[in-house]
């Protein structure tokens, strides 16, 4: 039962235009954040931004949602990393508390 | 780093039948919800619902989930306007905890 | 108003290679988890497992996710259900917590 220890981790869901998503794999990469999974084809809509009245997405633009399981304390390197491209670009980064079981393996 | 001060916000995650996103997306641009993701083509089955024994989805029916980072506030607004529609259409909103960051910049 | 309570369940998302997917929903099915949602085609990569520093995907590899929204008291025995799968296999399940409002109904 030991392995069935839930570790509490956070969630990062980086959504990019598809065409800048090397960018964010890149960057977690680099984090050595252990692995990820993308969500491709999204299609988005931001007619205002959250905070500052700007667009987010166009429409038909086509985004793509990286998820990515990390330690608490990557976020805010991570998050440091992304804010000179997100002043340029559209996109979101959500944050979110996730438990990942230990029992979960790896293929070697 | 001020502009890294994370935020929460409410994600809602509306899955929907595809032919009804467009209900569910007129809902959140009247609630003035600044932006929205779509997730296309999910496929679903509920041989029951959550709390009522009634079939959730048909299998092969084509569902999206429209994913959306709305204040705290707008949770309950957004909930009673969908009531009627899903009193009589498939479907389930999800509501959960998320941060965003302020540095995340929208492209103007 | 009364039908607006939200009620607490926890989400799991079962990131699975395509080819397994039935094992999941089988163990979802046998668990009288009453609906879950796939999201087919996703990519992952996993330079290291979160613990164990093995492969957790192989790039191209073709993976689902399985969204399933389920009482507390179902993920332990689903998570022991997982355990010899990913034993042998690469995926991952995550954990959350989101709330579910009453109001959503599900055709009969």
């Amino acid at each position: 039962m030991s392995n069935l220890k839930l570790n509490p981790l956070k969630k990062l869901e980086i959504i990019i235009e598809g065409q800048h998503q090397e960018f964010a794999t890149d960057l977690l990469d680099r984090a050595e954040v252990k692995g990820y999974t993308i969500v491709g084809n999204l299609s988005g809509k931001g007619s205002q931004g959250f905070h500052e009245g700007h667009l987010m997405f166009n429409e038909d633009e086509v985004l793509n949602m990286i998820i990515a399981a990390v330690p608490e304390e990557l976020v805010e390197p991570l998050l440091e990393g992304f804010a000179p491209f997100f002043d340029k670009h559209s996109g979101v980064v959500f944050v979110s508390d996730i438990q990942v079981s230990r029992l979960v393996k790896f293929k070697s």
